[in-house]
């Protein structure tokens, strides 16, 4: 259902990008742009623009301005993470280098208020506030991923406010956008809010899930590589939360085992051995209810609901 | 004159960083407002609103933007210049690490969109199109001055532009931004803005010429920086400009001495006898004057006008 919103964006895209220069910072920025994507998050934007009846032409460019900011995000998080490749390519820093990393995300981040800003002026104002509280939101967000790599031990409850800030507020922030271009009341921008960040948090956790017991194939890289790194995953945090003292021992000397190949079995033998995947399921379904229950709430159309749910269960429905 | 707006602002500067978190990414941010400066920027907003007899209230947030969005820039550009020292101290990226100054610099560019939208909404759009443009070519300024690092040559003219997008351009901001806020006409916002423009630039020429003839002991550096960097100063480009094939053959040797105090001295003395100084002197006057002449075309009071140009002729007075 998306499909139709990606490619149309997909033009645009580039249709905006021809309008920048062609040298400099704006060679990683149209070189990022176009290492393809979904174009999942500007998608969000029209389609909850069309479902409240605005006007598709006014939801352009703020949704290829969250496309450019989710990019700029990541050109910067790629020179944080010391990343080797993003979407099988190499990253912006190993193209050209980190500096041109640094500067080019920065312009990104500029051109993204531009192109939010240019909603019409009787949206400036609820734009503006949203897309501010959500890019500080998102910087908050990685930095909270940042510290827990040097940490022991990371709670469900900072877990989940990680990926909610890191991730999902801009998915919530995008659905918003595109209620507030079709003048929906506040209630309901919020409640598209709420039903984006809710989702957001659900496909997170359900990431985490697939980085185990997902379709390699579909995939398309090894599995476990979140246990492989030793990241506070959601299936690690589970874990460490349902052992008790012993078999708390046992998961750190699994964890030890320099072998990867086998690292990986191991750990997943015990985290099927204390259902851990069943437990991450019912965190991702607790927080798939959320979002259903915000939709619910809406006061639109029984069909427009519809196209929300169909949209949430596909999401929901991926294997990798 | 601005002193009395600079103390006003440590003041209001000092309570919004109370009002931010006190970890992670902040605690950068607060490092950083806090190593002192000016707030030169800043008090133009303050001081253009009084002129324009706008609301200083609504003022202090966006005055309080454009300095933390300087200081944004002051932390990512540290990172690419390798800075060793900002302000005496240690810069963001040595006191933490490039990842803190990568993350903590984008934080700070999402507070100051956030500053800078808090002024009255129906000042909204004219705020965030003139503070959204601006950042756009900070960063393209940024970005010049990094590519001619790499080049041999560069015009004046391509130095003038560099230095308007990179500096002068957040100062045109400033003043505008407090035209805005107190309803001037569109001509008169210009005009601030273009007397900003013009100001900075006479300002960047005057700090290369003081970089060489500067009053050492006020200065409080080595003078003859910029020719031990082989940096592209106004001085370094008039002479290039104004030599023949012989005398740069001359120029090129003085310049490959590895004696650095010995290459600065017969630089200064080959600038002397080319009257290199005098030229630089002459085109920081040109873009002064175009200044002045800005301030006599506004629609204000002639005690305003004074104001202005009082200001003006302070800056350009100092010798460090």
């Amino acid at each position: 259902m998306l499909n139709s919103y990606s490619e149309k964006l997909d033009l645009e895209i580039s249709s905006y990008l021809d309008s920048l220069p062609d040298e400099g910072i704006y060679l990683p920025f149209k070189y990022i742009l176009n290492l393809g994507g979904k174009r999942f998050r500007p998608s969000l934007v029209l389609l909850s623009t069309e479902l409240f009846g605005g006007d598709l032409q006014e939801a352009i460019k703020p949704a290829i301005g969250v496309e450019v900011f989710h990019n700029f995000t990541l050109v910067h998080d790629d020179i944080m993470d010391a990343a080797p490749l993003r979407r099988g390519k190499k990253p912006v820093h190993l193209k050209w280098d980190t500096n041109m990393g640094i500067l080019s995300g920065d312009v990104m981040f500029a051109q993204a208020n531009a192109l939010i800003s240019s909603c019409y002026p009787h949206h400036l104002n609820k734009m503006v506030s949203l897309f501010n509280k959500t890019s500080i939101e998102i910087c908050e967000g990685q930095d909270l991923d940042m510290q827990f790599e040097s940490r022991n031990k990371v709670s469900l409850d900072e877990y989940i406010k990680m990926i909610r800030l890191k991730t999902a507020v801009l998915v919530g922030c995008a659905l918003k956008m595109g209620a507030i271009i079709g003048n929906a009341n506040d209630e309901d921008a919020n409640l598209m809010y709420d039903f984006g960040v809710d989702l957001g948090i659900a496909f997170q956790v359900d990431d985490d899930i697939l980085d185990l017991y997902g379709d390699q194939l579909a995939v398309g890289k090894q599995l476990g590589g979140d246990i492989i790194e030793g990241k506070h995953s959601a299936l690690m945090i589970l874990a460490k939360n349902a052992t008790n003292h012993e078999q708390n021992n046992k998961l750190t000397s699994l964890l030890e085992n320099t072998n990867e190949t086998e690292k990986v079995l191991n750990v997943k033998a015990f985290f099927d051995q204390m259902n851990i995947k069943e437990a991450a399921l019912e965190l991702k379904h607790t927080y798939y209810s959320k979002a259903i229950d915000s939709v619910h709430r809406l006061s639109i159309q029984e069909k427009s609901k519809k196209i929300l749910i169909d949209f949430a269960n596909n999401l929901m429905k991926r294997n990798f």
